[in-house]
């Protein structure tokens, strides 16, 4: 028995047979619902509404997750509804995993292009009995390089890429090593990739010009084996393949990445001739396939923690045949390349004046540059800026709420595009608290103040709850925010704060000494500074001292990718870091406590 | 249903299920045996005895192969062969793979050790809270080598390797690169590899002191996808993977024989640190998984030419994790870079007078050095002497014929280790032919001639034959010689011959002008040179001039595995080589039909 599946307000359409469910059902129509569970019914992501026909009741993972008030109104699972009849389903923009914000603008400084890679173009004729000489010493003599050697790869395919072009062709060289053959006239392109822990960005870019072509992210498919580095790390020593899962979720990502913005540009993938990629020293390690055993435990070390250069084929990435990958070096504990590359792109180490960079994410880095001494730590934020583990959390999507401001009873909204609300992203998170906070919603503590007759409290199956939208007939999903809610921001902050004030005891300096805090990051890019100071996850200084730099690390990615120059600079700044391992510092469980109580002066500009 | 077989005169014993053949019950029990074509029944190779018990009729394969007189007396094609019973067989010695006379003895020059790879002993404090370097950084920091490198295989083993060994470890290291951590004292080890069209041959030497400590050979298991290099490339070429199987199959036979190496002489296969193959250029590209199209048409190029630097990991070898292989050039044409390690090996180019080099194998390459002129050349001289294509022609095992005396109707016959005759070998087969002909057996066209009375010689199922060894009742097959035989010995003669006269043509000298003629290759250890010159294989001048330096293939690649500068003079040799295309050559058509004849003085010492 064969059914129809509307999709609202796409417009898909697709068929389906009896018992398929929506989330696969959606899959084929070509969308990309959240799924961070795998269709297992425990993440609650994959919200649907039922508008009409047909579709198996509600089993106990939707009671769950759901509640009767939302299923009765028609809001389903979608990886546990079954089809049952023609259907029509309405997806709101939360549940979806394309079209959030763009996770790739970011500040970087203006690079002179010095790639590693040229390409040469090549006219040759072809061999014939009175010149038998091999296919790459007829190369070596045409561009007059008796040096130039060919990785297996590259030879493995240089015949035919030879005969296809008629001996006519473009050939890339990075040093004395050739990266690939190409049609005549070809250009090397490069991909800058910020490998993050739970979102991935990918630049495609011209080398010899300079300039980006085009920018794309995607979510960290490693996201369902674990949210953060540990959950990650325990995947790969617990599971049998569970490490070589990890590498290949991540690796056939970026070829994605990779396919999708040559398409974009009308390029072949092949002309991806030189590559950088940056992340974490987790994520480094497991998209190398290194061993994160020792980097679980402490003293958390990493196997490696120079600049590496391996071959894209190598680790599986189908770029041009002997493409390099480089990737910045690691400075230590978690505080990897990403770092790395937005120190780079910041300019960091030449500021003026003492100055403090958070990198912020599901770990957040954080450099202080004092005196001539350069201080760094890692500290495990989690992922509640993200959206996650926050009831009513989501991406940075159409119609989640991104700016929040409370006055009296009054709540004023702002959503991305405008659309209706669907749910908090970061920003509206941040400012969500720091309003509840200066409004005395939350005490200092974090609870819910219900002593007050505020009619936005109430009672909710977990506990106290603030209501931020009412449910509505026609206008999508209630949306709340929960005790356990604001425990994960202060967690997250009394983390980030922790480890600023670490760095300063060890620079012996105080915050009232910093005169520039750089705050990157996609969530940084979007945040409203002073509700970080007010809910105590900055440093309590002026605002007017904050620079927000977006995705600093894909900057300096691809400044990275550019000129080999600004690699030999980004070896010099990994080198002259002191690593400060936050778990070994004695005073730190206790800053972090402290850290937890929202304890600020209440006061706009403080 | 099972039975028992058991296998004579190796005292093999193993269980079968009814319709089990032989062939498959011999590899269960560890017996190789002969299977050129892989089980189809077409190579005659896997003739076993049937002593005792029920088995399968015999089908009209083995009427084919074996004749009806041989399957009355019980012997049987084992792949064709189904287990009935509980049977007794008898393997006679021609039919075993292994047990062969080794084809790894070789002369090659004295060498100086001036290995690539280094061991540093390092023993260090394990990182602590307060040392947090990554472990490569240690290294680095211990061997006091800052630009040290780890290729990404070295690092995915490296915490757990320099943890399991509790921080004392053995660093074997190549140019800045590390290849491996060993327990401490560890001595890195090479492997040097003919390989052959049809034969490998594999050498293990302690690289610091030089000394070989083992040796084994083997057969090319890709014979089973065609005997000579033509064959393979149109298996590689047609089937969509070929190429692959090819390359697979001689990867594992590599790994196998480093296995055996390493288990004979007790050390860890990991602590081979360094390799070096040799072999012709197709045997080069098929072993790297290079194209071989280009090579297999006119004008026959290779894809690359000059020595290479490859990961063993990268090619599928399970060395050190960051063990290097070293393919020294190849020439051009087939000439690859085996013919350059015989050239090493022998000292060729350092020779005094006009000096002639024949490696002599399925192709057997040609040099010519003659007033600072060095031409080369590779004929097709096929199988016929490795034993292939010759109806009772074996390999050089125990009880092969390889030496042959006519003298009026008497033949006398010398088998390897005096075990009862059951096949000719290359070296056997040549003096046959030899004797056959200055008997005036076989006339100048290589027909026997049946105008005498010689009551050897029968109408056979193939024309006439001569009988070498009659049938007799306990002492295995009847062994015959006829037309077909002598054909292929016209046409191997034929080519070789008329190769040395194109090389000669070129230099502008004759045949009386050669001062040493240098035989090389595994047949070349054994032959008669008297028989070779008398059938007019080799060039008619003196048999004093003739020196046999045995497998120096490998020897030369034993020399290169010892000393970088080997490998630089190697690149120096093969860059002086003015190869020839015979193809190419308009008098090469009608020398090679001139060479078919045996139109030489029948005369001992002529």
């Amino acid at each position: 028995m064969s059914f129809e599946v509307d999709f609202e307000p796409l417009g898909q359409r697709v068929s389906c047979k009896s018992g398929d469910n929506l989330l696969d059902a959606a899959q084929r129509a070509g969308i990309m619902l959240n799924a961070i569970c795998g269709g297992e019914g425990v993440c609650g992501r994959c919200v649907v509404r039922v508008m009409a026909g047909k579709v198996s009741s509600p089993n106990i993972a939707e009671e769950e997750e759901m509640g009767k008030e939302q299923l009765d109104a028609g809001w389903r699972l979608a990886c546990q509804t079954e089809v049952e009849g023609n259907v029509q389903i309405y997806i709101p923009p939360s549940s979806l995993a394309t079209a959030q914000r763009t996770q790739t603008e970011g500040q970087g400084l203006p690079v002179e292009p010095q790639p590693a890679v040229r390409a040469f173009d090549v006219e040759q004729h072809p061999p014939s009995i009175h010149d038998l000489r091999s296919d790459a010493s007829r190369l070596r003599d045409a561009l007059d390089m008796p040096a130039l050697t060919f990785p297996t790869a590259v030879l493995r395919t240089l015949s035919t890429d030879l005969r296809d072009r008629e001996f006519r062709s473009a050939v890339f060289v990075s040093g004395s090593s050739v990266v690939g053959v190409a049609s005549a006239d070809a250009r090397p392109l490069g991909l800058a990739v910020d490998l993050g822990t739970t979102k991935l960005a990918a630049y495609l870019v011209d080398l010899a010009g300079g300039e980006t072509l085009a920018k794309a992210g995607a979510m960290n498919p490693q996201i369902a084996f674990g949210e953060d580095v540990m959950a990650r790390i325990g995947h790969a020593i617990s599971k049998p393949d569970g490490a070589e899962q990890l590498r290949i979720a991540v690796v056939e990502a970026l070829n994605g990445l990779a396919r999708d913005l040559c398409e974009q540009t009308a390029h072949p993938v092949h002309h991806i001739a030189d590559a950088v990629i940056v992340g974490n020293t987790a994520m480094h390690h497991l998209f190398l396939g290194l061993p994160v055993r020792q980097l679980g435990l402490a003293p958390y070390v990493a196997a490696e923690s120079a600049a590496l250069d391996v071959q894209a084929h190598d680790v599986g990435l189908d770029f041009a045949p002997g493409a390099n990958v480089h990737l910045l070096p690691n400075i230590a504990g978690f505080v990897g390349a990403d770092h790395v590359a937005m120190l780079l792109a910041s300019g960091m180490p030449e500021h003026e004046g003492i100055v403090l960079g958070m990198d912020i994410g599901t770990n957040t880095e954080i450099s202080l540059i004092a005196k001539g001494k350069h201080f760094a730590c890692s500290t495990a934020s989690g992922p509640a800026f993200e959206g996650a583990h926050i009831r009513h959390g989501m991406r940075a999507a159409p119609g989640a709420i991104e700016k929040v401001l409370i006055r009296d009873d009054e709540i004023m909204l702002q959503t991305i595009d405008d659309k209706p609300p669907v749910g908090l992203c970061g920003s509206g998170i941040l400012d969500l608290v720091a309003q509840l906070r200066k409004a005395n919603i939350i005490d200092r503590r974090g609870a819910l103040d219900k002593s007050g007759d505020n009619p936005r409290i109430r009672q909710g199956d977990k506990g106290l709850e603030y209501v931020v939208v009412p449910a509505a007939e026609d206008e999508g999903r209630e949306i709340t925010f929960n005790r356990k809610d604001v425990n994960e921001i202060q967690l997250a902050k009394g983390a980030m704060r922790a480890g600023v004030q670490i760095l300063l005891q060890r620079a012996g300096i105080t915050e009232e000494d910093i005169d520039t805090v750089i705050v990157a990051g996609a969530f940084g890019t979007y945040l409203d500074v002073q509700s970080g100071i007010t809910i105590g996850m900055f440093p309590q200084i002026e605002a007017r001292k904050f620079v927000q730099v977006g995705n600093a690390a894909g900057a300096g990615a691809c400044m990275a990718l550019l000129s080999t120059a600004i690699r030999k600079q980004a070896a010099d700044v990994a080198h002259h870091v002191t690593y400060v391992e936050l778990t070994a510092e004695k005073g730190f469980s206790s800053l972090f406590a402290r850290n937890l109580f929202f304890d600020q002066h209440i006061a706009d500009g403080l």
